[in-house]
């Protein structure tokens, strides 16, 4: 068994190593996102996105368009720094803390994921000689979602001498702009109205608005000062901090201690934040929760947040035998998606998580397609919470396919916060209506993993029977009385606008044949009538989604022998990506769109995604002849892309492949593959690893036939084992040595498949072994 | 014959007449483009668009892509409004005249064809009760490019006083802004900057330059004040006029005169322009165009545009009798296709002209392959320097291609003032290749109706052979070894970035058949010789160019019998027109893009402009199959739809369509039928009117075969005529009561062929006659 999952790094100053390490030793519960950023600052010319960020809280931009066409967005929301309440100075007898004065004589960052805490570790020399021990140990407190915690400990190793504190409290800050990029410097722009700082009873409060959409912002900030001197504790004074107003809107505590060789200062740095779309009085609640915070131990805080994460490690229970870097890397995913899944409705993953300002904070498909499936697996309820978000907003997306010209139906938002659409390019953003199908899919696979009947009957049926209607109204029979898909973006964005995208017309076909089978399976359910009779749905209107599905157009290439992306894909010329420079990649950020659009080159998995999800929608043979064909033209600029190819790999036994490309997924951020996981970590391909794990490797199938498992070990590892949960069951899967082992940990007898064969498993708490065949 | 081409409006107070008349009494002479705007200003709320324009003079302005990709054009050029020259205000006994104050009594303004001037008749009683007969003639010069001359007439009618003019000359413009537009008032912004007006020897000039794109433009204003009384004329003294500065950068000009009843006050207002784009001193220039024009007698200026409009007319000469709203209306067409024809290289013809600010004064492919045959086939010498534009602009297009990612070949911007795309958004923009097409067209047309080798060899084969390239590059073979052209938008922007556009792939056809044939043709001469060297072009190349040209796949369908306007149109469904409420036409202004891509329904001609242009792409019934299609799903929302189905339905002999689409482009504009000519006139649609007349109801063709002539009259019609040239010949055709006259009026023999056998005319100025066939 693995004995710490702790990652460490050096600490470097270079642009590119700060930023990265800004992204993995981020401190995120679901709510407050703190940047890993340094609390005494960097210097110019290092550029550093110094960011705390709360979830679901926005700001309502402009976004002109080059040109104005009907429908097109001219407004998007952007996720919010809401304030800095990372800063804390240091002075050594006066001399101020900074990597780059005096002497570092060590420099370590670690990120602790079983006490979900980050440790800052330096020893360092000042310029005046005196050293001192520094560490610096962050914590968003999960029990606690609106509290985040620095304790700042110095020791003086060879001196007597005074520590000074002078640590910030700014709600006036900006968003991240590229200082390199004039164009985007001189567009940044404060997004708050900002009241004027309240100071009372040692706390800090400061309360700010956003301008236009209107959200109260509230922050608090309390501090503790305590001196360990000869293996006594000293609590510092209450007045021990003089606060201070210092510009317009920040304020500043100051104290200092004077210490004797060897002796220690601990700063104790409470912040609190909360808003108003979910608090009705956010002050009222930052001062409660600091209030209450500052009254216990710290590390009585600690021990709860040690305990949390406990409790998620032994849930989900990931561990990969014989690669340690992998095992590593794994953990560090599943820990990001842990982190970044919201605590309350209405909010939902974005595609950073609350890690960085990539993507402006916004949801994507990638939320349902990767993200959710973890949280099926692991802990429902999350996974409830996430997919209420698509529920809370389906009057936005009913909006939107209005806006689209749909006379029915809902069709969801390519990017978004609140449920508008935020994208600006719609042929490869709006014009993506298959993030419907991830929507459907995922209410699906969520139902079948869960049996969780009231969730459809009270919120799942209704966006299904939304999103079929949707591709009712988007389709049509053509001359050989073949339902068609036109005029879409399917998840390859090197290819927009086509005809009859194999992913999406499959994904239309399952939203349509479910709509339909959960609405005739609960007919007599009061909420299924109540919901037909307020969506207005007859027995016609289900007979023709029941019939559109079954005429469902998916394309077939006789001459190759494979599932084509679309209508007119294999008629275009393949891209040569070998005689590409590298340094063209990814292609996008060096080629016109046109240009792209017009070649057989796929940003990502797209056909092969579809034979995944959708074992029916081809035979093996065509499967594989297609995954061998696509993975000629694909370059994985997209994040989303190995890891699905790993899936599909296990399912076709092709191993060596299925173990490769889930080496490049599962490592992309920790080992920063894409190069850009400075930005912030990419969350959906966290939960694509995972998924390479669980339904790759571990052949796990839940489908309308139950589960199945059919594992596989591949070559270079020696096993792996993890939890999850089956319909009210929790059950471990171990995989090594040739054997699968199940237990049943919790929960009613298990049945499943393997090898074809019924299992079933009564006994709790007893290891079952199989043998595996080579 | 007729006996005056004279259109006369009453002026109305009403916002929507105002802004049309602007459009109607525009006065332009290809250089300048002075808007029909009231000397006197409009109070508000009426919103005018006041501007004086000059051909080729632009800004360059930020255009910010909503999201940036590589390749996204994020700057554009736009025509400016250079200065205000036209305002004169006018006080009777120190009352200032305005439309709606007093009382107005009568109120017309007129065009005059005939003497090439716009003027304005205007009766007023000040509300004093003191009557004046206002007269005000404007003129843009045909001979003088730069100069544009005022001229003012006051008559006391019935009583004795003071006239005095107030005559304002303001370099400090700014481009129209809707004011009921708050974004884009927001963004009005002046472009210049602006140099201290000087004053000498009575004249003002003005100097100032763009921002960004640096040029420099100058501008000089000189008066004349002259009295009648008693049928004598006293020229005012010289020092009559007080010029003094106003604001800072504006001249105002101020002279009074006492006159006795019925006296007469005669104010000439004199203002030349010049740019640094065609003068290396601007401001020297107009200095000396002032000087030699305020020298002369204005009657003396007037005879000579007189004389030029009436050269117009013989050359052109054309005459519709039995209807003349349609007579009249084809006179307005081809005196602003005249008026707006540059008079120098470097400089195309705009959307609108120098009419307005519609399209921002961009050059499309409406200037091609609409307004240039009128020139081709009445003043050679004009249509040569607009094809020059696009051998000018050759590199611009050439880097464009480079942009898009082609390594040969030169791919022209879809709308542009110095050849740099413009085009924000590239699904309708830089993705309609077909603009290639349109230039290739009108080379070839343009030599078959010439035989201007020498345009050839020096500029037209160099433009054919890298549009032939461009489409090498872009298009491929596909698996059953057809050249297909893939991922482009046709004519029709109700579709876009499709495979197989009919129409483009057929323009593709023509400009790769024609780049080679000339260039073997003409291989011995040296020009060409050179070219081929300079542009590395080797037999393999050209042979290549002919198979792919040989080979371009048109797409034919089986069950319909008509061209698919490309590959996947036909499986679509048919939008609904007849269920379409009135107001929701525009269809673009009213439905987003996405939703029309999805259907059968077209913007334009597209696929019918493609049977035109190619009579050999399909057979004679498929079509009047795609005619009788096509018509059935088109809206005509462009403005050059319907000249083409006119044209087609006169080639199919379907006299009754030809005739109803010829009667709804040739009014477009004097008629305001879009509704929008407040903006400019529609230049192209004008030059399609043309069209309709002589490639369709005259059944004109000229192809490799040479002439033919195959008219027909139009039921509703008694007849036409009009003279035309043909490789060197000029040719005078009649065609009414059952027969076809012709005349040779200057050239060599004539060959041609009517009915399918061969004609030749020998005797110059003799009428022959051929009876038509009913």
């Amino acid at each position: 068994m693995r004995s710490n999952r702790i990652i460490t790094r050096k600490e470097q100053f270079d642009n590119k190593v700060l930023r990265l390490n800004e992204t993995l030793f981020c401190n995120a519960n679901g709510y407050i996102g703190v940047r890993g950023t340094l609390e005494e600052g960097v210097p110019a010319p290092l550029s550093t996105m110094r960011g705390m960020y709360l979830g679901g809280v926005y700001e309502t931009i402009p976004m002109k368009q080059a040109e104005s066409l009907y429908g097109l967005v001219e407004k998007k929301q952007t996720m919010l720094n809401v304030a800095d309440t990372q800063t804390i100075y240091m002075y050594v007898d006066g001399e101020k803390f900074a990597l780059n004065e005096g002497e570092v004589l060590s420099n370590e960052r670690i990120l602790n994921m079983d006490e979900g805490c980050t440790v800052r570790q330096i020893t360092w020399k000042s310029p005046e000689g005196k050293t001192v021990e520094i560490c610096i140990k962050r914590v968003a407190h999960l029990d606690i979602p609106n509290l985040f915690t620095t304790e700042y400990r110095v020791k003086a190793l060879d001196f007597e001498g005074e520590i000074s504190f002078e640590s910030i409290h700014d709600p006036d800050v900006k968003n991240y702009s590229d200082p390199s990029d004039p164009r985007l410097a001189a567009e940044s722009v404060s997004y708050f109205e900002i009241d004027q700082p309240e100071i009372k009873n040692g706390i800090s409060l400061c309360r700010s608005k956003t301008r236009v959409s209107g959200i109260q912002i509230a922050s608090a900030v309390k501090h503790r000062l305590i001196e360990i001197s000869d293996g006594k504790l000293t609590e510092g004074r209450e007045d021990a901090f003089s606060n201070e107003r210092v510009g317009t809107n920040a304020v500043s505590a100051a104290a200092s201690l004077t210490l004797p060789k060897m002796g220690e200062a601990v700063l104790i740095k409470y912040s609190a934040f909360a808003d108003s779309l979910k608090e009705k009085d956010p002050a009222g609640k930052v001062i409660d929760v600091i209030e209450k915070a500052a009254a216990r131990d710290i590390e009585d805080l600690y021990s709860t947040q040690t305990m949390i994460m406990s409790d998620f490690w032994t849930n989900a229970g990931m561990e990969i035998e014989g690669d340690d870097e992998l095992d590593l890397a794994m953990c560090f995913n599943m820990y990001q998606l842990f982190t970044s899944s919201p605590r309350q409705k209405g909010v939902s993953i974005a595609a950073k998580g609350l890690t960085g300002e990539g993507y402006e904070g916004h949801y994507f498909w990638d939320t349902e397609m990767y993200a959710l499936p973890f949280f099926t697996l692991t802990d429902t309820r999350a996974a409830k919470r996430i997919l209420s978000f698509r529920y809370e907003t389906l009057n936005a997306a009913r909006d939107n396919a209005r806006l689209l010209g749909h006379k029915k139906g809902a069709l969801y938002p390519w990017r978004t916060i609140t449920g508008e659409e935020c994208s600006g390019y719609f042929p490869s953003g709006t014009a993506a209506y298959h993030i419907n199908g991830a929507i459907s899919n995922a209410i699906i696979s969520y139902y079948l993993a869960t049996g969780d009947e009231e969730y459809i009957l009270s919120e799942g049926e209704e966006v299904l029977l939304e999103t079929a209607r949707l591709w009712m109204d988007v389709g049509n029979y053509d001359r050989s009385g073949r339902f068609v898909i036109n005029e879409v973006t399917g998840p390859d964005e090197y290819t927009c606008m086509v005809d009859n995208n194999f992913y999406t017309n499959a994904c239309a076909a399952q939203a349509m044949k479910w709509a339909v089978k959960l609405a005739r399976e609960f007919k007599d359910r009061q909420q299924i009538k109540d919901l037909r009779k307020r969506l207005d749905i007859d027995d016609a209107e289900l007979d023709a989604l029941k019939q559109a599905s079954e005429k469902m157009f998916l394309p077939y290439d006789e001459e190759y022998g494979i599932s084509p992306q679309d209508d007119s894909f294999l008629q275009k010329p393949v891209w040569d990506i070998a005689a590409t420079p590298k340094d063209e990649f990814p292609l996008l950020l060096h080629h016109h769109p046109l240009e792209l659009y017009r070649y057989q080159v796929c940003k990502q998995a797209d056909t092969v995604l579809a034979h995944f999800l959708f074992p029916d929608s081809a035979d093996r043979q065509t499967m594989e002849k297609s995954f061998r064909y696509y993975e000629k033209i694909t370059t994985h600029d997209s994040s989303l892309s190995t890891c699905v190819f790993s899936m599909q790999a296990s399912r076709l036994g092709l191993r060596e492949e299925a173990e490769k490309y889930f080496g490049d997924s599962a490592k992309l951020d920790l080992y920063n593959r894409h190069g850009n996981s400075g930005d912030g970590v990419h969350t959906a391909n966290m939960g694509g690893a995972y998924m390479a794990i669980v339904y790759g490797f571990a052949g796990i199938r839940i489908s309308e036939e139950g589960l199945s498992i059919d594992p596989f070990i591949p070559a270079n590892l020696k096993g792996y084992s993890f939890n999850f949960t089956y319909r009210g069951r929790h059950i471990m899967l171990s995989v090594k040595e040739g054997t699968m082992s199940l237990k049943l940990l919790s929960g009613d007898d298990l049945e499943f498949i393997h090898c074809n064969e019924k299992q079933r498993i009564s006994d709790k708490g007893v290891i079952r072994q199989w043998v595996l065949e080579q």
